[in-house]
């Protein structure tokens, strides 16, 4: 078993073998954050870019401090001061990139599909940290892992009861978290106002829930999602009160849920709106290990994806250009 | 003799011998970025953290130079691609951090206060980089240890004259300074218009001076402040050229200054406001010398506060949850 | 033969043998990119600064992986969170940067002349990432590196024939890479539009072409420049379209070209505008070539710049001040 990816573009057909195997692997790497000193030689001489074309404290840094704790070298690039504003194309930001000779390309784009056409455009490993409205697959990875390590059995989450509540239809968190549950034989259900969780979701073999103490009751595990603020309004929902009285995740609702439930969100919570600080703060609550599990995961990540040599990326650039 | 803090959120309150502490160590790093090869291993794999909400070129550059001196592993966070735009909490930020396991954040808020609302998020570090109109401390502990290398006796500057004029009311360079000053022995005198230096600082125990020429006569050290030119008009001085006539150091307001005075300024200077660069450049300004230590501060306080390990700061969690 | 300078302001008046000398240098660090473990410890303890007024993506992450790879710790200034907003002048940064001890700055300033205001304030190498109108040196050096490596003969490109195409007038880029190709004996012709192309130019003793085909009939090397498209409609070109009609390279321009000639781009390119993408992706174009050089040219001037130790620094400072 081992995990056979160029790259980590998203969770959507990636075999339940490879995503167990990038769990197992970060479970080596959480206890390196537990150190006195937090660093290991793995990627020595190996130059990592992060290149955001969205502003994310906590995904940027996470990324970072892993790739720092295994001694790479990081390049952070934002939007801001890219050539996209000199009207240079992604494809040609990416071919400029490669030929530095990076060792790993991480980014972040508004638009979803940008890390397959970067991935297309260069022979360097490419890890999506969020593309628009398709996917945040290392979010889904932390969050799996999470799960995992508090409410699997014997390494295992086949089985377990998952409830993803908020607005389904916008986030990538949830899109990517549902390939990999799925893939790991969890039993999702979604829950949201019609509005944010359209009939089609049927496709992926889940349940839909439109009342949210019915969606969650009988869970294992509850994920929140962050509410865009900006949606208010737009017929998605009439205003924050309405959608946070109904879907808002607060003690009164948590009567309805399993007592030994857990409780995730990706953050940055909107506290009071789709969670109660109450909640979040809670006995059950394991937000914050999902925060520490992501720099392992990122960690995990860089180490299988960043660790084979040039010349092997080489090799591969002659097959490509030769078929 | 030792330093107890856990963080540094200011001086007011610090036992002269905590402050005396700081100094001393610093004498041990100056050395360090005269070498050939500026780097010590102290701070190998620990993470310090740079969260800075307000724009300030030298202060975080100063901290990152000495953190990397140090061979720690840095992360600069700028408010303009902080969560903060996304409404979440500062101390949901803090939390956010504190769980990428840091051994150090530093901060800088355009409020007061801010530093302490982190320090009681978070079990890591804390260093107050500036917040509001309230403190700086580093910036006061350079300006120390610059005042006592210069013109101390035997290592104390108990007794000298040192005069700070300017804009005290808003200054957060001031306050800190006064702390330190008082704490250590030090005679100061607040010089600036009525405006910007109420009667309410006398109660620091401080002689106040509405005219130049008198507040500098007989001052050991003269402690220039950074006048905010977006004040010009606001009820606290008529322009900016009233303001240089009446407050701005120069070659004739110098006659009145002792021959062996030397002069501070923190930075950014308003050459031709409050300080002419007759005055900047001449020998006896030590404004440079002061960004020099202001490297060997910082990197004697990261050294301070960022070598306790995880357990020890694990420990200090249990206990504080535990009561 | 040596490296005699202590900063690259440009290449007007640098004599061949030290343009060579870097050249040569170069090609030593060419191969550092291509290993597995890409870092040398060359520059080990050693800071650069990279200085920022303009926003470049490749230039600063050029040099920012040059750095890194010979193991200096690398400080970003962006003018966003620059001092320069306080009203600060050059002169003053500079001198706060150098008080922190830099082993060299990297600037780029969109005025002229900044990067010299700079080295006359400091005694740390200062190293012109292209200043206003003016000059690019380590964007010529990288160009003449790869025509040298490509079209060279004995390490020789006397005698070739370039020719620089596009917006002379305008282009940093093509006043640098004219110093540089006249001092290395190449001949060189300038092509673009009269109102980009002045009469004053055949001061440097090159030939004026402005029909683009019989520019390019014969030479070795093209370099194509970038259209700035804020400058349509005023005065120097109607429009794009037109612009591009007369002297975009094209397929069908290439037909005038030699069959074995390259083309060079400093990027980022207008695809479409002053190239077309069959140019610019064909067996001739080495713009990719240009972009891994750009690191190793980057090192080179590091290692001749930044070795040198802070005694050697200081004697000549203090020369300076003594003279």
């Amino acid at each position: 078993m081992a995990f056979t990816q160029r790259n980590l573009l998203g969770l959507e057909g990636l075999p339940a073998a490879e995503i167990l195997h990038v769990l197992d692997t970060t479970k080596s790497f959480v206890e390196i954050s537990e150190r006195d000193i937090k660093k290991v030689p793995t990627l020595r001489g190996k130059t990592v870019i992060n290149l955001f074309y969205e502003a994310s404290t906590r995904t940027r840094t996470s990324f970072e401090i892993a790739a720092k704790r295994l001694s790479a070298d990081t390049i952070n690039i934002s939007a801001s001061t890219s050539s996209a504003q000199k009207g240079e194309t992604l494809a040609d930001t990416a071919r400029n990139l490669e030929a530095m000779r990076p060792d790993a390309i991480i980014i972040r784009h508004p638009s979803s599909g940008a890390p397959h056409l970067l991935a297309r455009a260069v022979s360097s490993p490419v890890i999506n940290a969020g593309d628009g409205q398709h996917e945040h697959p290392t979010q889904a990875l932390l969050d799996l892992f999470t799960i995992r390590e508090k409410k699997g059995k014997n390494g295992s989450i086949a089985g377990l009861e998952v409830a993803i509540v908020g607005d389904i239809l916008h986030s990538r968190v949830a899109r990517s978290n549902l390939y990999g549950l799925i893939a790991l034989g969890a039993k999702v259900r979604l829950v949201g106002p019609p509005t944010l969780l359209p009939q089609e979701f049927r496709s992926f073999g889940v349940e839909l829930h439109h009342d949210l103490r019915k969606g969650i009751a009988g869970a294992d595990v509850i994920m929140m999602l962050r509410i865009q603020r900006e949606r208010q309004g737009l017929n998605f929902f009439p205003s924050l009160e309405e959608y946070s009285r109904l879907f808002g995740l607060d003690r009164a609702a948590m009567a309805a849920a399993k007592p030994d439930v857990v409780i995730l969100h990706p953050g940055p919570m909107n506290r009071g709106i789709e969670i109660s600080s109450e909640v979040a703060d809670g006995p059950y609550s394991l937000i914050l290990d999902q925060v520490t599990n992501g720099v392992a995961v990122r960690m995990a990540l860089l180490y299988l994806l960043a660790t084979r040599g040039r010349s092997e990326l080489e090799r591969e650039v002659e097959a490509r250009a030769a078929s």
